[in-house]
């Protein structure tokens, strides 16, 4: 169960609200009026928690829960502990993730402006929003309804906002566009110069970053995480997009809808990003490249050429994900020969 | 166009005020009386607005401009789009620079300490600073004239800034010295300890950190860049050094002048790194490392020995570039051979 | 000598205190009643301050040093300045740590709670504490005594701190627990919502994040490094663990006592590491992995598989730190034959 000191739990729901609710089936021993009054692990669940499996990884702790019901694809019925409700789905994960929504609802605040924000007489914020303490709007400013600005943060002269965006504490916004329903995560960082200067014998002379950030609704931006403005044209971020803690993404880039970054991830300059492509941790990717929809990245790779639609590749420079391996045992094998 | 809401433009320039301010010849179908209202990228630029030709992959996007004029190399004339007016420069990036900053001057706003700001009587500024909301300024702290010191920043005791310094929002600065006109981006984080203690069966025992950051004119630090201090030496930045976001320097590093650090470059204890270095994106250096003037370091490299001026490595661990390339090819061959 | 501008020295000592407090035997030319007023670099070191060698690369410094006395392994007596006065130590490093301990201890300053911090009245605050400027302390909040909690930072509602805790300025803490002695850097952020969501053709689906982060006594958490809550289970870090800047750990992650996680180290969520795991910078480890005690991760690896107790691992994919080289040299070979 959750940590009361930290969240408030709603409910209880019935196995039947939740099937309904998930779209899943109930299986196994499962009766729809069981009641389930939170979410659990599976190796802490108990009998009016409601649980999941998602990952093999974990089927024996899966075979041993004792959670009052479990979501599980409907293949693994057979391994379900002897009695257990069951909730089938083909996706799990997305199952327990509309359950745990409706057990910990993202509850708005009460609308307040903290008394000591600093807020620029020109600005202008939607109803319902929450300021926090030392928060710094500068002039011009456009927020929607229903945000949430953390402590301490600071959001720069003509930046906008959408509805419903959550901006953690100490984050920073400036030269940036933001949608509706956008989380940033503490310490951000986003819109300011990009890497921009020629360098030569003569020394190094800054190149004015003229452009903007654009990004789309549903995003979310992980903590320290950093994205320059661009240096003419915009650095976009499409909608849905999904980027972790201390990503760095450099001025002109554009990633498309649906992207996944992982953590530690590394974008250069100029790369632009078709939709739903996925970048493993601590991936690098050179300047001005294409990387085509549904590209899959491996955690580490180095990109440093153009990929195409669907391409998944790994390694550093990036190659193949088949081809990658098939070196690998190539080597091991050479080198057992001796 | 740079968006108003952000920018503010100003000119006009005429071509030929343009050519000799960026030192460039006027060629193609270019009239010195031309006036120019802006700069603006290849694809987008109209026929008051200047735009360049610096990497060659955007040439398509070059013989299709319709700026007004277009910054290139002399030997691209005869890809020019017809009747354009051109400004020819060996170095074209550096001429749009030298433009870009004539459009778009880095204007201090008129000085001003905000009542929030918590600034110990001890300190002393110069004139003509910008002191943003809920800034931290403590005990005998020193900054130089015309500095900018962002919202929610923090200057601890005892720090020197030059004159013309610009600090982002939410910056920390603490136990560093600062030349002037050096750039500090959003999240910097200067001068805390290094990672150095002594662990062992009997438990970690912490090393006290007595060193310095120092850090030279003319040098940018990145968002969410983190240069420890020193543990006795002191941790060193020379002029003009460019890095980007999200690097980390650790304790004792002295970095040369004129280096280029890009972003999420990792640099351990007591390296140090000769004038005119460039490393690339995620590249990593052990510690007590010499790295020769000039040295070339790709991305992702990982750099386990000292290198001589000059050398350009690739790889993890690091080697010459040729050879890195020509191992590639080998292994391929080999798992081709099967 | 350090800076008087940012430290200020303890002391003096003669040679035969610090023989004691550091468990040294005196050698060379050493005499008990020396005088010693400060700790400083085998290359500046005077007659009157105290200096160490604990790294061979540095012999040639200690060779030519002209401190008053040297910390050295017994084994180098015969390579010491003539005439210098020695302290002998099995571990010189941690020797020399609590020497500069007792030059330069850690003054807890006056206890003072700025004006301009914004606590709510139901946080409650051990005896001695520091609370800087613009620091936000939200409800139910605990605190222990003696508590430094620098300007700008974000304590939110019901985390608990124990005693003698160090945040630095501008870091941000939620949903947490965090022992005794623990060192927060600038910019750290600790117990945001981790990376979990369904992903799918229907969108993205977030999944909330309802555990914790439980940090033990004595860590160490470095300069914008990020740490994020659990999604169920909790985030959890072991007693006595170091880990420096820019590090990423992933929600339900585990790291036990006594770990050492160099810079920009990323953790993928729910793994799990043993005691006394040391991972050099930049290193990734894939999620649900786990990690047996002692093991050893070089600098850069990528670990995609279980490691077991006391194995050393190297390169992306990781091996065995012998295998790694042997590949090495044989593909070194096979291209040199060509």
């Amino acid at each position: 169960m959750a940590d009361p000191r930290f969240f408030s739990v709603a409910g209880p729901f019935t196995l039947n609200e939740i099937a309904t609710l998930v779209g899943a089936e109930i299986g196994g021993g499962g009766e729809g009026r069981l009641v389930l009054r939170d979410v659990a692990p599976l190796d802490t669940a108990g009998p009016d928690q409601l649980s999941f499996l998602d990952n093999r990884k974990y089927i024996d702790a899966f075979r041993k829960c004792a959670a009052g019901a479990i979501i599980v694809m409907p293949d693994l019925v057979g391994e379900a502990p002897k009695g257990a409700a069951l909730l089938l789905s083909k996706d799990p994960y997305r199952a327990y993730a509309k359950a745990a929504q409706a057990f910990y609802p993202d509850r708005l605040p009460p609308p307040e402006i903290a008394p000591s924000a600093v807020i620029d007489p020109s600005a202008r914020l939607g109803e319902g929003c929450v300021v926090g303490p030392n928060v710094v709007i500068e002039a011009n400013v456009e927020i929607g309804s229903r945000c949430r600005i953390g402590p301490n943060s600071v959001i720069a002269q003509g930046c906008k906002l959408g509805d419903d965006v959550k901006v953690g504490p100490n984050v920073t916004l400036s030269h940036c566009f933001i949608g509706s329903r956008v989380m940033l995560y503490p310490g951000a960082r986003i819109g300011q110069d990009g890497f921009g200067f020629a360098a030569g014998p003569a020394g190094v002379l800054k190149v004015p970053q003229l452009g903007r950030v654009v990004i789309g609704d549903d995003v979310e931006i992980g903590a320290n995480t950093t994205i320059d403005r661009g240096a003419g044209p915009d650095t976009v971020i499409g909608a849905g997009t999904m980027i972790d803690n201390l990503v760095q993404i450099g001025h002109n880039v554009t990633v498309g809808r649906g992207c996944i970054l992982v953590s530690q991830v590394g974008i250069s300059g100029s790369t632009h990003l078709e939709d739903y492509v996925v970048i493993g941790g601590q991936a690098g990717l050179s300047g001005h490249l294409h990387i085509g929809k549904g590209v899959k990245i491996g955690a580490q790779a180095g990109v440093m050429a153009d990929l195409s639609a669907g391409a998944t590749v790994v390694g550093s420079p990036a190659k193949p994900r088949g081809e990658f391996f098939r070196q690998l045992v190539t080597l091991e094998r050479l080198t057992k020969k001796g």
